[in-house]
């Protein structure tokens, strides 16, 4: 069975814990409390020298990091991953540009305030500036959207996975959905997907 | 033929340029000033709305962003992917802690320095930061290339072009790569790989 390393409030844990679901695929989650350091013990960085949650346990293979290796390795072969290497080149791009510019914004701020519970008031010019970032890739993705049910080609797909795990909690960061309703409804259609879960869901 | 919106000092942008001249790819090269905006113009932002090089315009199919997602879909089914599910995940682990660990720190400041010609004094503790954070990801990718003559199986893969793109140029950021004996090795031996060419090649 496959040993899930993770962080349930994690973004990056939630897009494995989906595919997982999704795919019918049996896993057990063994819980890193990263508030607490346990993602930096000398036991942990053996497994993954980055010192970062999610790690994925393959049983005969080995040990996996990085959300999207992840789910890619998971998801190729299944509906997850599009057929034509062209779609499948744009979930890639858009999975790269969550990983560049979406979740370093949206996905710190929120760790920032609600993991760390620090304040508006001490953070400053620093949320600041992190929340600028993430209203301009909620942009970018608003852009992408519009007149789409998915991301790429007309189907569920991991870009979807992974775009959907940081963006559909940046209230918690301070950011308000309501100006980007293409993104809105794209959020319902992932989550009246099957086998469809909460965030903190194992 | 490919045509590549690109600024050549740009890592992301010879990553793609190493590719296509690996795999003998024809390909032109449109220069992208984005010291002057040039990436921030209606007209780029029609080909790219998130404002950054390289895209590259596939002929028959449109336009593609991101290096990564770029790279991939060239080297599909090249010797630089690797056949092997395993080793292809492995391949993207690192490639997405690149463009999440590395290439936001040492890129950025080597940026900062090279390009917009600020001064260490003027970026201060920002400065500072990323340059903590190049080292402990050039750490990381020096633990994962002890004993190895390339990051993934034993042959020269994207994961090697993505990774050597900005770990190259690491003293550009005033990062002094003495330290990382596997990595300057690793450094000569995709330095005699066959069409490799220095970083602001067109």
């Amino acid at each position: 069975m496959y040993r899930l390393y993770d962080y349930l409030p994690s973004g990056n844990g939630y897009k494995v814990r989906l595919t997982l679901r999704y795919l019918a695929l049996p896993y057990e989650v063994v819980e890193v409390d990263i508030k607490q350091g346990a993602s930096r013990t000398p036991e942990f960085l053996a497994m993954n020298p980055n010192g970062r949650i999610p790690v994925l346990d393959v049983p005969g293979r080995g040990l996996l990091a990085e959300s999207h290796a992840i789910i890619s390795y998971l998801g190729k072969g299944s509906s997850l991953v599009p057929d034509d290497s062209w779609d499948e080149a744009l979930m890639w791009q858009w999975m790269c540009f969550e990983q560049y510019n979406l979740e370093p914004a949206i996905g710190t701020a929120r760790f920032w305030l609600r993991s760390q519970r620090r304040t508006a008031e001490e953070l400053g010019e620093r949320l600041t500036e992190k929340l600028n970032a993430g209203r301009a890739a909620l942009e970018v993705l608003e852009k992408g959207l519009s007149g789409r049910n998915f991301l790429v080609g007309d189907f569920y797909s991991l870009a979807d996975i992974a775009l959907y795990a940081y963006t559909h909690v940046a209230p918690e960061a301070g950011i308000d959905l309501h100006p980007y309703p293409a993104i809105r409804s794209w959020i319902r259609n992932i989550e009246s997907e099957r086998r469809w879960a909460p965030i903190t869901s194992r």
